[in-house]
């Protein structure tokens, strides 16, 4: 069976939105990671999560670990460099609808946050809930926890002050272009 | 009994510079990467292992390693930021006296170093042999592998080009003193 050209065209388009739409958020950036660096764009990689290692053995004179834990990262998931700048970030979903909460993001994250923005990096978090991934700077997200007690950031907060990062198809979520747009507007 | 000041300055000078000789190079960064964070001075992290799971299970809905084996680092072990920049490091000793064996240094964190140079970011390697810990530049390290066919560098080379980490109390190695001297002279 033939299809006219625009309809296997919209198809394919949809395939691709589709595709993306199924991916998690982890393997989203691994794979625009890999697309900046193939392309010589930027160096940015996913840090390993660190382990409790409990018990170990050896085999053919290689390390085996037998027994392991998942440690708490005390800094953020993801970090490089790109344009000559330090960047650093973390990213995050939620399938709460009206709130991101807070508990997603660590005591020693925030500190880290803080941090970094003091040292003239550049930090910030990738959210992505409503099937929808924004970028939140680092300043942003301080100033809401500075001024709140609340437990969660409210997605009206979200909605006003993070920038939508585009999903496409190669790099799947392009936010070094949302990067562009903040950090590097005018040079 | 009591000795004359001078003595005993001498014998306390002694004491701390063996407490350093005998602590591991690793556990010397970590100190002096603690000491740099707790004084605000920069934010350097050594990246957690990479491992490859083969097997968890979960307990109490907590995952538990049950096998695992250690992956190599595709980047150095070492980034963070320092006075706005981004900087990069690996850490290797080596028991040879004469050479530095350049299996130590894996052929893609080779490519992440001439990456991280050409992206503008600060990178290097501490090298610590014949009890001497050095600082060699990212440049001069590609310098060397692109100019041999040998597999190792000279210590000559090291001696010549490297420059000397003092082992001091606190940090046990002060190695951005160097890097001040190295990217920031006349800053």
């Amino acid at each position: 069976m033939q299809y006219p050209n625009n309809i296997r065209k919209t198809y394919s388009k949809i395939n691709v939105s589709h595709s993306n739409r199924g991916m998690s958020l982890e393997n989203a950036l691994n794979l625009s990671n890999k697309y900046y660096l193939d392309k010589d764009i930027a160096l940015i990689y996913k840090k390993p999560t660190p382990i409790g290692i409990v018990d170990v053995s050896y085999k053919n004179n290689k390390k085996v670990i037998e027994k392991a834990y998942f440690k708490e990262q005390s800094t953020l998931d993801y970090n490089g460099l790109y344009r000559g700048k330090y960047i650093d970030f973390d990213a995050k979903e939620t399938l709460n609808k009206t709130a991101f909460p807070l508990s997603n993001i660590h005591e020693h994250q925030s500190i880290h946050i803080r941090n970094v923005i003091r040292h003239k990096g550049i930090v910030f978090l990738i959210i992505r809930m409503n099937a929808i991934t924004y970028l939140l700077t680092g300043k942003d997200y301080i100033n809401y926890i500075d001024n709140t007690k609340r437990k969660s950031i409210s997605y009206k907060y979200i909605e006003e002050k993070a920038y939508i990062i585009k999903e496409s198809y190669q790099p799947p979520l392009d936010y070094l272009k949302v990067v562009d747009e903040i950090y590097f507007k005018g040079e």
